[in-house]
């Protein structure tokens, strides 16, 4: 029975504990949030976990075997290490860190201490992220072209990060699992339109060493909620539409061909079936906590370990820079080397 | 009675033909194409129209009063200047022409000769765009904030351009006709996929001097035809989709506002109406004709004049150049210094 | 503080425990099921709330003021007339009987004893229901000509009733809401085609006394999910689709006018505007929970009251002799009479 | 050398002998319209034909070895007659005559003439219809429980027929195709809410000798268009959506079962793929004018010969007497029989 300590019971972690309850080889331990309030809606939901306003005491509790972080952004690395040095696992909220220095100090501690490091990047874990992964390594997909995601809403401004670090992030996160090519440039634009706060539109265009491209539109001020991503490669083509509450992944059986008419306008193209497979209706945070409590049990490597919460932080940091500079293009070239 | 010279009668030349054709004020006075199927269904569509395989002729023709251009873009430049050389009024298929170069040269020439030169940039005279423009011309949509576009299909090939020039070019004429502020920076990302084509993918940032941004997303390797402009302001945001057949533009009446609370994710919006105006349902091309003919006899500069036509093609270039560079961003301080 | 008694908490249950437990004048006094599982959560939801394996004893008990009936349709009448007797309040779940006769014994028993007897017809309560009421009142709509509901999906069989009882029960108490016309007549098809199953598919036309019609069209075997309500008035047409996530409502300004051109295909009508007006985010149980409340405190009579719960049961023992008889027409003329 | 007579050239005709122009053997030979603007335009697009504004004259004329019939529904019969008794192979306008009576006398002129006699029933021929087809008669949708098609819209109101013989008309067509059972009764109900204007809206129920149904949703007075068709079978189901420019057929592979759990609302479903085959992008007129030349050619017997011609007139018969009667029942007992 591996025991869980839950660090921060406000937006995300009751959902974490939640998917921690339903596991036959885990149960939540204690749960420690600053917020009286917080604290009474974890009691009610959890009453066998003991509750402190304390991270620090829990972390320092003996009978937690692990910690799973679901605290502010800012707070991340000063509770993961602090976690890793008192010999827990840690499962952290995405982003890993703020910065990539961080986000390296924390895979050498939870290295040189042999213990499990996991970033939680939930979409990774979904069925429709599961096919589509599936989909480019049986080759159906053929060589990847592009990767082009339009993730836009109204209204989820946060004051601790941008629209990048807040959005794009679940990107950066699903094309480390889909793209095997290495990033090699980033170029970002992006604006903020309301006065004292941060960027709330963003273009991203990465660059991978085999020719393919990724884009990222990312926007907390758009009129309607869009969460669709189409996917190119040289034998079939998908879209993956996350709004919608069946067929979320269509795979086309389309490719263009060069036309041959000179005077006329050249419109060539074959048309083929469309099919939507059948995906895994399993909740991702289930999926996921079974694989963290699977690596802590058997010392494997996370889907979603710390060196791929690395490059997403890394990712994170290039655009942030590049759209400083109007879309100077910033090099990636150290990223995926060691990996 | 305007008499037209129409040169090329391929892909969109029958358009131009058509729209002439109810004019009570001009007529399709000569037809010329090289191709003599071309010129046998001009026959039977225009049959008074006199016939000739040679531009050059027509153009040349006493009984010719101006000229339409719907020939491939590598000609636009010379066929151009050859008509207003001749003294003939000019409509010339967009783009104007291959480099911002020639399309000056144009300019010059036209106001030298007192002529009309206009470039068919088709989509500004739709309903849809009419209607937007008057919702920014109110002062409804307050301050523009973003232009956000995304225009992918499959399979419209074209060996002398790239996408961009191909599928930007409309978004830029539109941009021209919606936005105040000078554009001054762009920054664009491409890629070809098909070996022997021009790229076909490409994400264009265009930034603004009053910090609006603009973007375009442009593919002929999409699994499905998107036709979709998001286009934020202060007010009110609007969805422009063309691949509607009713309710194209949306109007929203929302606007995002901070939440407070330190310990939840801060989600707060007003939501409002939303509304779809009616639109013009007159053609667009019907539209555009009457303009053209409209300045001719009146000397009025058209709406989609030389100026406007060379500043598209100025973004072109300058999104091509960024292409190469990887997204290096390019100043276009000139832009519409003359304007 | 009205004391509230809870008979059932399976599915509905708990949404009704939940709506009581955010009222300022009421508290959930006791929940009453026979199933320890079940009881178990309503003690974690609940943690206030006296638990019992006993609706009898929960009636009989002098603490409780009001009683919800969340069970099974065929248990209704026996309840909610036990809980009358004891001189409770009730609201009881949609059909609020199984025939006609034993809904009006229970309004005689109500009337009799001054009680409020209130039957849960949610829909009545949503945004998108009264936002149409409100539509019609005003007179946007002009006269209403015809509702025409499509209300599929897959899979979700019961036993216990049929697809008409089960979701035509919805329309028709939308229908009691928005339409002041009397229905004179009804004539429904219906087949069932899993062996064992009642009827999974119905049509069901309803026919007014002023020439208005209805329409539901109601399936348990379709392949995807459809909410989709046409309403067409003399003056504007509305669409309201409750699968929307947002613009569940829009109203049409259109209208049809006769076309003229003897030779031609008569196509003629004039196209205005569209909008979705901003919708009462409101959850539509805690509306109702107040509107019981508030009659129980005021004496007021609830809109969804006994009288129409009757005349939705009167609807649906219609349609189903209907149904038996291929279509054969039933005359409701008894139906409103009394209200 | 097939050579064509067509009578009429207003909405419809043109696309007839468009159809007959791309044809290798056939030829428009005559086409016959009161109307000289009609005569006009016929004279432009088709040079190489003959223009009469008699009809009569053009069946008389020895030139002319098949006529095709385009004109309003109440001449359908005289001129097919007409045709016949002049020896001519005949392809009609759908509904094929005005009473079932009619349709008879031309089915049995042509068998003792020897000669084709088909009806425009062109939705048949789409591949949309075609591929549905396919999907039954290999057996993968299964036993067929229902057709549920909704085709309603705004503002082509007709004169000389009401909506039903309008629009019903092209699924009752359809339904021959697909729909192998004999159809048993049918019980309509519809409404005319414009004065002096025929019914605009109408409820059909067909039921069929196994048990299964259709239903028609018909209306002219909504406020979008809606062209979907479900359709359910014991294996798959179908979505039929003509309104789509891609993916106007889907098939998913779902099936309901039974849920056990007797405390909580029966869920229970298991969910498959999904998969829009590619459909012909063949014109459907293209491929019916083939048939009926074929047939000429061949004798064989058309796919949408006078027989199936008469069944769907029969139904709008039986439908058009059940409306009058509120849903009444009418038997449909000799339909088929002598099929």
């Amino acid at each position: 029975m591996i025991r869980i300590g839950l660090a921060g019971y406000g937006y995300w972690g009751p959902n974490l504990a939640r998917a921690v309850a339903v596991m036959p080889n885990a149960r939540v331990e204690m749960i420690a949030d600053m917020s009286p309030p917080a604290r009474e809606r974890a009691g009610r939901a959890h009453p066998a976990a003991r509750l402190t306003p304390s991270i620090a005491e829990m972390i320092a509790d003996p009978a937690v075997d692990a910690v799973m972080i679901a605290t502010p952004v800012s707070t991340h690395f000063d509770l993961a290490m602090a976690a890793l040095r008192a010999g827990k696992h840690v499962l952290v909220e995405k982003p890993m860190a703020e910065t990539a220095d961080r986000a390296r100090m924390l895979i050498e501690e939870a290295a040189r201490r042999r213990l499990i490091l996991m970033v939680d990047h939930t979409f990774v874990y979904t069925g429709a992220v599961q096919a589509i992964a599936g989909l480019i390594e049986t080759g159906e997909i053929g060589d990847l072209y592009y990767y082009d995601s339009t993730r836009v809403n109204l209204g989820l401004f946060q004051r601790d990060v941008n629209v990048i670090w807040d959005l794009a992030v679940h990107d950066f996160a699903i094309m480390e699992r889909l793209i095997k090519a290495r990033p090699v440039a980033i170029s970002a634009s992006a604006a903020g339109f309301l006065n004292g706060s941060p960027e709330n539109m963003a273009h991203l265009s990465v660059y991978y060493d085999d020719g393919a491209m990724a884009h990222l539109n990312v926007n907390w001020l758009a009129p309607v909620k869009i969460r669709q991503t189409l996917i190119g490669g040289s034998r079939k083509m998908v879209i993956y539409d996350d709004m919608q509450t069946s067929e979320k992944v269509k795979i086309y059986d389309r490719g263009a061909e060069h036309g041959t008419d000179p005077y006329e306008r050249m419109v060539s193209y074959r048309l083929g079936e469309m099919r939507a497979p059948a995906l895994s209706a399993r909740e991702a945070l289930v999926t996921e906590t079974e694989e963290f409590l699977r690596c802590i049990e058997t010392g494997a490597t996370p889907l979603t370990d710390g060196a791929s919460g690395l490059r997403v932080v890394e990712m994170l940091e290039a655009a942030s820079r590049s759209t400083r500079m109007r879309g100077f293009p910033i090099d990636l070239v150290t990223l995926k080397e060691a990996s």
